[in-house]
C-alpha cells in the first residue's frame, strides 16, 4: 500500500535532525500528514491534550490517525490552563505513562495549545532520558510560535518556564481547521505572535492587517490557501532562527522581542493577563524603550500601538516601574547579570542590547502608561 | 597572569562539543585543573554537593579552586543517599538556585558520587532549560562510569533514573587522592564496574587482579601513577562507547553489562542492595545467561563469580524467578516491548541480543542461586 502524501510539501526546520511542520486543512489533512511522517520503529503512542482540546475531539482524532498508522494509541488528559506546567503533573505523567507500559520507543504527541505543548514536551523531554515526540498545536498562538524550535518546560513558584529542557519534535502537525473551534480573544493572542514574527522579518503582507482608518484587523481575504500561506510565512520566520540557533546562543533571542514586558506583565498580575495581551503591550513597550534609546528611530511604533488597542482583552495595570523593572530583572534571559533588551529600529533589523540605560526603560514604561491608562 | 596547565593531559570525550576529563592527584592537581579549564562566560558557580562529601571538606576544596579562578561560589547541600534523586529534591534545587540569584550562565558544579552527580547533571540540564555543568566525582564508581557520558537523572517509586535527561558535562576532573577517604565497600563497588569496562574492552591488566588462588583483589601495585593509568583506561573505555553512541541509539548499550540482573536486584531489594554489589551477581549472570545461549563460550565466567565473592557485601537474595522476570520486564533499555541482553561471548566482544529464551534466563537463574546461595 502506497504511504498517502500529505496535501503540500511540508516547511522543514532544519537542525539536526531536521524535522517537517506539515500546515494545511481539510477532512484528510490530519489523518494523511500523520500517516506520511518518517518516524522510527514505534511500540506506541500517547497522546496528551487538555480537557478542553478533548471535549472539541481534537485528542480523539489525532488518536485516531495514528491507530490507522497500525500503532496503539492511548490519551492522558489533564486540565485546561497554566497550573497544569506543574511540576506534580509533569511528575505524574511519568508514572502515567509508565502504567500504560510506555518504554523507550514511545511517541508522545501533545495536542493543544502552549500549556499542552510544553508540559507533554518536556515529559517527552525527560521520560527515560527522552522519546520521541510529535507536536499538533490547536492554537493559533502554538502553531505560530510555541509548536516550533523545541523549547519545553514547566513553571516554579517564582515564575513560568523555570525548568525545562530544549526537546525538538520529530514533526508538527498544524491543522488551520482546528482554528474554527478558537475562541476570539485566542485567536487574537496568536495573532499578535504572528505579526512579531512579521515586524522581525520584515513581511510584505503586515501591511493588510492595517485598515484604512489606522485600526488593525485579521483581513476578510485571509481564508482557505491565503491564510495556509500568511500562517506558513509566519512559521518560517521562526524555523528560520531556530535552525540558525537551537539553544539560545544568540541570535534566537530576537524571537522574543516584547517580551521582556510581557513576562514581567505575566508575574505582576499574576499570570490572570494572556499572553498576547502583554505581547501586544510588550512590542508597544519595545518601540517606546527603542525610541527612547535612540530618538527618530521605531517609526513602527503606531502600527503596534493599533495592534495593542485590537488584541489586548485586559487593561495595562498601573504597576509602579520598580515593581515593573524587579519583575524584568528577574528574566531567564538575563546572562550575566545584565538584562538583555531585544530592540527593532526597523522592521526585519531586530538586534539585542544589554547597555540601555535604566532611565530609558522607566521613561518608556511612563509613555506606556500615558498611552494606554493604566487601570489606577 | 598564564593560565597553569594541569599536570598531565586530559582525556577527551568526543561528543559535540569535546569535553576534557582531567584525571589526576596531589595538593594542586584539583586546583590547577579547574583554573586551566575552557569555559563560557559566566557569572558564578554553585557547587552542589552531599552532607557527608562536605564533611570530609571536598566541597569546600572545590568551591576554592572556583573562587581561585576568579569566580564567586556557593554551595548547596542535599542529604547523601539514593533518598535525593527525589522529584522534590530536585524541584527545591531550582528554588535555592534562584535564591542565589542563578542566571543562565551560572555553571552548576557536582561534587560527589553517582547520586550527586546525577541529581545536580540533571538539574543543570533543566534549569533555565539547561545550564553548563562540571562534576568532580568522588568515588571510584563516580570517576569510572557515572561522571562521563551525561546521563543525568531521579527516581520514581517505580523505579530508578526513570526521569532524566542526557547532558554532557563540560569538563570531568578526577582527583584520585578523594579516594583515600572512601570506605572499603565503596571502593570495592567502583572496582565492580572499572572490572567490567576492562572485560568490555579485553584490557591486559584485568588479570593482574586475579591472584594465584583463584580470587580477586586491587593489585598492590596499582598506586601512584599506575593508579592513574588504571584509572584513565577504564574511563577511555567509557569514554570511547559514548562518543560513539552519546545518547544510546546501539552500542552504548554494552555498558549494561551485567546491569539486567543488576537493576532487577535493585528493585526486588527495594534499593538496599549496593549497585556495585548488585552489578557484580549481575555480571556472573550475563556470563550464565550467555553461556546458556551459546554453550561452550563465557570462559571468563570463573574470573566475575570471584569478582562476585570478593566485591558482594550483601547475599544474593532468594526470589523467585517470576519476580525476578517482572523486575527485568521494567528496564528502561526495554524497546519495542523486548528485552535486550548484553552478552559478551568472550571479552572485548559485546553484543546485544533481543531473542534469548525465557527458559535461558530461568536457568541462569537457578545457576546463580546455586552457586551464590541465596539467603533463603
Amino acid at each position: 500500500m502506497p504511504t498517502p502524501e500529505p496535501a503540500t510539501s511540508p516547511l522543514l526546520v532544519n537542525v539536526t535532525p531536521p524535522y517537517p511542520v506539515h500546515v494545511g486543512q481539510g477532512d484528510s489533512f490530519l489523518a494523511n500528514a500523520i500517516a506520511g511522517l518518517a518516524l522510527p520503529p514505534l511500540s506506541q503512542v500517547v497522546v496528551v491534550a487538555d480537557t478542553q482540546v478533548a471535549e472539541h475531539g481534537h485528542a480523539d482524532r489525532v488518536a485516531a490517525a495514528w491507530r490507522a498508522r497500525g500503532l496503539p494509541c492511548n490519551t492522558l488528559l489533564v486540565p485546561a490552563g497554566e497550573d497544569s506546567k506543574s511540576v506534580p503533573m509533569w511528575a505524574g505523567l511519568h508514572e502515567r505513562l509508565l502504567r500504560l507500559g510506555a518504554d523507550r520507543s514511545t511517541l508522545v504527541c501533545a495536542v493543544g495549545g502552549g500549556v499542552v505543548g510544553d508540559l507533554a514536551g518536556f515529559v517527552a523531554a525527560t521520560f527515560m532520558r527522552g522519546v520521541p515526540f510529535v507536536t499538533v498545536p490547536t492554537t493559533l498562538l502554538a502553531m505560530v510560535d510555541a509548536a516550533v524550535g523545541g523549547k519545553t518546560g514547566i513553571d516554579l513558584e517564582a515564575g513560568k518556564n523555570l525548568v525545562g529542557a530544549f526537546w525538538q519534535p520529530l514533526a508538527v502537525v498544524a491543522d488551520a481547521g482546528m482554528l474554527a473551534t478558537l475562541p476570539q480573544p485566542h485567536f487574537r493572542e496568536g495573532t499578535v505572535e504572528l505579526y512579531k514574527h512579521a515586524l522581525l522579518a520584515n513581511l510584505p503582507w503586515r501591511s493588510e492587517m492595517h485598515t484604512r482608518d489606522g485600526a488593525v484587523a485579521w483581513p476578510a481575504a485571509w481564508v482557505g490557501e491565503r491564510q495556509l500561506t500568511v500562517l506558513r510565512d509566519a512559521i518560517h520566520v521562526k524555523a528560520s532562527i531556530v535552525a540558525r540557533d537551537p539553544l539560545e546562543a544568540g541570535e534566537r533571542a530576537h524571537l522574543n522581542l516584547g517580551h521582556t514586558l510581557a513576562h514581567a506583565l505575566e508575574t505582576i498580575t499574576q499570570h490572570r493577563m494572556r499572553h498576547g495581551t502583554a505581547v501586544a503591550y510588550g512590542l508597544v513597550y519595545a518601540a517606546m524603550v527603542g525610541a527612547g534609546n535612540r530618538p527618530g528611530t521605531h517609526a513602527w511604533l503606531p502600527d503596534v500601538v493599533a495592534l495593542a488597542r485590537w488584541a489586548a482583552d485586559a487593561p495595562l495595570p498601573h504597576a509602579s516601574f520598580e515593581a515593573l523593572w524587579t519583575a524584568m530583572q528577574r528574566d531567564k534571559k538575563r546572562r550575566g547579570g545584565r538584562l538583555s533588551f531585544v530592540l527593532l529600529n526597523e522592521p526585519g533589523a531586530p538586534d539585542t542590547d544589554t547597555g540601555i540605560p535604566e532611565r530609558v526603560f522607566r521613561g518608556a514604561w511612563d509613555a506606556l502608561l500615558a498611552e494606554f491608562g493604566g487601570d489606577a
